[in-house]
C-alpha cells in the first residue's frame, strides 16, 4: 500500500478559447461576464458544477480562470475559485498574489462557499466580485454553501478585501437555474 | 501569454518513512502522534509551516498524510489538511471520502484555519481530531487562523463530523513553539 504523494489538478482544454488575452476587462461587469461564461460552458460540457471564476490584475488582464472540477478530478477542493487562485499563484510564482504590490481581483459567478471563503482570506486578492448570492445557489441548486462567519463580508473588508455583490446577478442565476433544471445534484 | 491549465502539488519524499503501513493507529493519541511527527519533521526540513495532518480509515490504517507546502509549492491552499484530504480523495477515487459508507478521521496537529475548516465540511470525514488550539497557533507563531463561524465546532457536529480537541496538545504546542522560536513567519 503506497501513500499518495501528489495531486494533479487540471482545467479543461476549452477554457483557452474563453479568454481574450488582447482585451482589458476593466469593469466589474466585464469581469463577471467572463466568470459567468465559464460557469455556463462548464455545465454545457456536463462535467462540473455551475461555477466559474477568474483572477484579473489591476490592468484588467486575465491572470487565471477556474471552473468547478470536483467530479472530473475527484477532489472536493477543486471549486472554481480554488482553481483560479491556485493557478494564478503558480503563474505569478507567489503564494500571496498581491505580495509584490500588484492589485488583484477575483470575480466568482456565485458567492464563495465556506471553503473558498477561507481560501480568499489567504490568496492575496484586493477585491472580490460576486454574481449570485448564497441564497440563490441554495434555492436554484442542491448545493450547500456551508457555515460562514455571521459578518463574512465585513471580515474580508477588515482584511483589506473589498466585496461587491450582485454583479450581473440575474445572468449568474440563469446559469444556476439551467443547472438545477437538469436535476443535477452534487 | 498562456493561461495556466494545471496545478501540481507534491508531498516531500520523506513522508514515506513516517508511516508504518503495518500498524493500526487505533487511538486518538496514536493518530495525533503521527500528525505531530509530520509537523515536526516538516519544520526540521525547513520548507514549510509547522503543521501536519493524516487521514485514517475505520481500522486505523493511514489513507493519506499532509504537511504544509505553501512555500515550496507557492500555493496558499497547500495546507496540511488540504494536502491530506486531496490525496486521500485521489487514492479512494472519491470526492467525498465517506460516500461509500466507510468512516474516516482527520487528525490535524493544530485547529484548521478558515480555509481548512471549510474544506473539512466537504471532504467526507466523520471525525476531526485537533492537537493545538487556534489560540496556541496565534500565540506561539505568526500565523492567523482567519475568521470562523462563532460556533465552528457545533456547525461541524450538526453535519455529522465529531470534533475532539486538545489531543496531545502539549506536544503539538512544542512544535509550534520550536517553529516560532526560529522567528519564521509565513
Amino acid at each position: 500500500m503506497l501513500l499518495p504523494m501528489q495531486v494533479h489538478l487540471t482545467l479543461p482544454p476549452w477554457i483557452g478559447e474563453m479568454v481574450d488575452h488582447s482585451r482589458r476587462y476593466t469593469t466589474d461587469e466585464d469581469r463577471m461576464g467572463l466568470a459567468i461564461a465559464l460557469a455556463r460552458r462548464n455545465i454545457e460540457h456536463g462535467l462540473g458544477g455551475p461555477f466559474g471564476a477568474a483572477v484579473f490584475n489591476a490592468e484588467g488582464r486575465v491572470v487565471s480562470v477556474g471552473v468547478n472540477r470536483v467530479i472530473p478530478q475527484t477532489c472536493s477542493a477543486a471549486h472554481a475559485e480554488m482553481m483560479a487562485y491556485m493557478s494564478a499563484q503558480q503563474r505569478l510564482a507567489s503564494y500571496r498574489l498581491n505580495a509584490n504590490g500588484g492589485r488583484y481581483t477575483l470575480a466568482s459567478s456565485a458567492q464563495p462557499c465556506c471553503q473558498c471563503y477561507g481560501a480568499t482570506v489567504w490568496a492575496g486578492i484586493d477585491e472580490l466580485l460576486i454574481g449570485a448570492r448564497a441564497e440563490d445557489v441554495e434555492e436554484l441548486t442542491e448545493f450547500d454553501e456551508g457555515p460562514l462567519p455571521a459578518d463574512w463580508a465585513g471580515e474580508l473588508e477588515r482584511r483589506g478585501i473589498a466585496v461587491r455583490r450582485d454583479i450581473l446577478r440575474d445572468q449568474a442565476c440563469d446559469v444556476l437555474a439551467s443547472y438545477g433544471a437538469r436535476g443535477a445534484s452534487y
